[in-house]
C-alpha cells in the first residue's frame, strides 16, 4: 500500500493507494465515529462492489443506510442530490454519520457535496473506482453537482476524513473510461513534473492495458502532484487553477456537445492539445513540445480534434466557466513541459487557435 | 451607529447597528470587490426597501442583478434556491460577485446558503430587516433551507462579510414579527446574562412599541452575546448549542403545526417556557425562576402554550432534531437565569415536561 498525506492547514489526511483494499477493515475503522454509515453508490457499482465493502464494514456493528443512485453524469443534479437527503432523513441519519462514496467521479462529487450540506456537514470517505477519481476528482475536495446552465456550478469545498483507492477495482473498467483517466495522469506531468511526463511516455502501452503495476505507480505519482498543488491552496485563490489545464476548452466541449457525448477526461485530453496549440500559437512553447503533448494523448486513445462547434459557441461556453471573471477568459497555458501559468487571452488568440484544432473532418464520437 | 465585531479565527466582521444605515454608501464600499452584485430580496421588501439599498450602491457603478423572491418561510427551499441559481448564471455572475441579502430570516438564510454553493462560494453581505434576523439570524454563519423532512436540514456555514442592522427598517414590521424576535433577545438573557434579563422585564413595554433606543441598545446587547458564544465555536461542537435554548421543542411546534402556523420566534418562545418546565422538573432551577421566565414570555405577547401535539409525536419530531444523535434528545436547560447546559434527556422526563406544558384548552394560533 502507497500513501499520500494532503495536508491542509485546517485538516490533513491520507489517500491510501493498492490492490485489495476494499477488503481492509482497519484503513475505515478510524474514521467512523457515529452509530450509522452511509453508504452511497451507483446501479453498476452496487452489484459489483456493494457486498464486500458490507462484509468490511461489517465488524465494526455500524447501522448501515444503503443509498444506490441511477448511473451517469445526467443524475449529477439537483434531484439525485435530494434522493440522498431524503434517504438520509427517513433513516434518521445524524450529525456524525459517515457518507461513503463508492463510485467514481459524479458519485464522489456528489456525496461529498451531500456531506457538505446534510446538516451543515457530515463526514465522509472517498471509495474512488474510476482512474479519474483516484487520480482527481477523490482529491482535494472539490465537491459539486451540476446545474442545467452550466456543470459543476454548485458546490462546496468539503474534505474527505480519507480516499481508499484500491487499484484492482480498475480491472472492471471499461477501456474508454481508463483512457479519461489517463488525460488527467498525463495533464499533472504536463503542467508540474516533466520527468512524470516522459515516464508516461515510456510507459503508456502498460498503462493502456491496465499494468497493475504501472498503474499503481501512475496514481500514487498524480495523486502526489495534485495533494501538494492544492494543499498550498485549498480555495483555489491561485496555484490550484493550474489544474484546470484543458479544462476550460474541456468543459466548452462537454457543455457544447451536451453532456456525456463525450467523457469529461477525453473533453479535457482534446482541451490540452487546444491549450498547447493556444500556447505554441503565443510564442510560449515550441511546435515540438505542442506536438509530444498531442501525440502522448493520441497514443492513450484520447481525442485530440475538436469538435467543430463554431468559434462563438466556443467562447459563449468559456465565458460562462467557473474561471471566466467579468466575461473574460482566463486560460492556463503551457510555459514548457512541466510548467504552467494562467492568463486572460483575448478572444481573437482564442479564435485562431479554435480554427486550428477544430478539423472540418473531425468525428464527434471519439471512440464511437 | 453601533458596532459588534464577530472574531472567528478564519474570519472576522463587524454587524453595524443604527437607523438609516441602508443608506450609507461607505458601509458596503468596502466589501464589493467583483464587478457586480446580486441584490435578493423578497416581494414585500422590494416596493419597500430595494429602490434605496440601490441609490447606496449606485455610486459604486457596479452592475446590478436584482433577484425578487416570493415571501414566505414556504419558499424557503431548494426551488427557491435553484430560481436564484439560474439568474445568477443567467446574469454571469461570477466568483466575485456579492450577493446582498436585504431581507428577514428566510431571505438571509437562503441567500447565505446560495452563496456558499454558488460557483463553491462567493461572497455576501446581510441587510437584516427583521428583529429576529438582526439579533439571531444574520449572526453566526449559519445558512441554509428546509427539506420537507425537516427544518434547516440542509445548510452551510457561511460568514457574510458585514452585517448592516438598520433598525430604522423595523418601523414597518408587523408587531407579531417584532414579538418572535423579541423571543430571541430574551433566550440571550437567559442563557448567558442575568443582568440584561433584568434589563429587559424593565423595558418590555419600549421593546413592545418599537421604541427606538430601546430596541437599539436590545440588539447591540443581543448580537454581542451571540457573537460572543458563536466565535467560541464556529462549528457547532460545543457551547454553541446554548443558543438552541427553546429550539428542540420550538422546531417540533413548528413541524407538527405545518412550517408557518406559528413564527419561529413564536415556537422558540414556547419552547423555552417547556424547556423552564423541564428545567424545574428536573431540579434545575426553581418555580420561581420558571416563572419569571414565563411571565416575560407572556409579556412579550408570545404563546406559552404548547399545541397539543400528543407525547409521541413530539418526541418523534424532537429526534430528527439535528441536536438528536442516534435517536437520543439533547436539551438545552436551565441552570439558572443566565446559564444553560446541553444535556441528553430520557423520553420519560421529556413525557412529563410536555404533558405540563400542554393544556387541553390551548389555542393552537398563538396571535389568531
Ligand atoms: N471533484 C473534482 O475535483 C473533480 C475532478 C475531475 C472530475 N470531476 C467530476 O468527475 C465526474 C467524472 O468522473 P468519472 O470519470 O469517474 O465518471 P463516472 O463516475 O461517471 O464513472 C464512469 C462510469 O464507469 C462506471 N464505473 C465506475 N467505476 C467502475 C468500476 N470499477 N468498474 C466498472 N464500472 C465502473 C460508472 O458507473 C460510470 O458508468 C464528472 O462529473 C466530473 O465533473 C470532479
Ligand atoms: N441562520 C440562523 O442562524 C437562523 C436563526 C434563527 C432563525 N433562522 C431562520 O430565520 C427564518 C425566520 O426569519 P424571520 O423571522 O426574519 O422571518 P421572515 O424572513 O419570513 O420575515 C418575516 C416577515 O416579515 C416580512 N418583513 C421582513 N422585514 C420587514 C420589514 N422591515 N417591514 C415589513 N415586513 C418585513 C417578511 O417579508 C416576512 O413576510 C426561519 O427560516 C428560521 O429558520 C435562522
Amino acid at each position: 500500500m502507497l500513501t499520500v498525506n494532503v495536508n491542509f492547514v485546517s485538516h490533513a489526511y491520507p489517500i491510501h493507494i493498492g490492490a485489495g483494499l476494499l477488503d481492509r477493515t482497519e484503513l475505515f475503522a478510524p474514521y467512523l465515529k457515529g452509530s450509522s454509515v452511509a453508504l452511497i453508490t451507483n446501479a453498476t457499482l452496487e452489484p459489483l462492489y456493494a457486498a464486500r465493502l458490507k462484509a468490511a464494514l461489517a465488524p465494526l456493528g455500524k447501522e448501515l443506510i444503503q443509498i444506490v443512485l441511477p448511473d451517469g453524469e445526467a443524475y449529477k443534479n439537483w434531484e439525485t442530490l435530494n434522493f440522498i437527503f431524503t434517504k438520509l432523513l427517513e433513516a434518521h441519519a445524524d450529525r456524525k454519520t459517515t457518507l461513503i462514496a463508492l463510485g467514481g467521479g459524479v458519485v464522489g462529487d456528489i456525496t461529498g457535496f451531500a456531506a457538505a450540506c446534510y446538516m451543515r456537514g457530515v463526514p465522509f470517505i472517498q471509495v474512488p473506482t474510476t482512474l479519474l477519481a483516484q487520480v482527481d476528482s477523490s482529491v482535494g475536495g472539490k465537491t459539486g453537482i451540476n446545474h442545467p446552465l452550466g456543470k459543476n456550478m454548485i458546490g462546496a469545498f468539503h474534505q474527505p476524513q480519507v480516499v481508499i483507492a484500491d487499484t484492482a477495482l480498475l480491472r472492471t473498467l471499461p477501456l474508454r473510461e481508463l483512457a479519461a483517466g489517463l488525460a488527467e495522469i498525463i495533464k499533472a506531468g504536463a503542467i508540474a513534473d516533466a520527468g512524470f511526463f516522459d515516464w508516461i511516455e515510456t510507459n503508456i502501452d502498460a498503462l493502456n492495458r491496465g499494468d497493475e503495476a504501472a498503474t499503481a505507480e501512475a496514481v500514487h505519482r498524480a495523486c502526489g502532484i495534485k495533494a501538494q498543488v492544492v494543499a498550498a491552496d485549498e480555495r483555489e485563490q491561485g496555484v490550484r487553477a493550474l489544474l484546470n489545464f484543458g479544462h476550460t476548452f474541456g468543459h466548452a466541449i462537454e457543455a457544447g456537445l451536451g453532456y456525456g457525448a463525450w467523457l469529461h477526461g477525453e473533453a479535457v485530453g482534446c482541451g490540452m492539445v487546444m491549450a498547447a496549440t493556444l500556447s505554441q500559437q503565443l510564442g510560449l512553447i515550441d511546435s515540438v513540445t505542442q506536438a509530444r503533448l498531442k501525440q502522448l494523448i493520441a497514443a492513450a486513445h484520447l481525442p485530440t480534434q475538436a469538435p467543430p462547434l463554431g468559434n462563438e459557441r466556443y467562447l459563449d461556453l468559456m465565458r460562462v466557466d467557473k474561471k471566466a471573471e467579468a466575461g473574460q477568459i482566463n486560460c492556463i497555458l503551457l510555459k514548457r513541459l512541466g510548467a504552467a501559468l494562467v492568463e486572460r487571452v483575448a478572444d481573437h488568440n482564442l479564435c485562431a487557435a479554435l480554427t486550428a484544432s477544430v478539423q472540418p473532418d473531425a468525428v464527434v464520437k471519439p471512440n464511437a
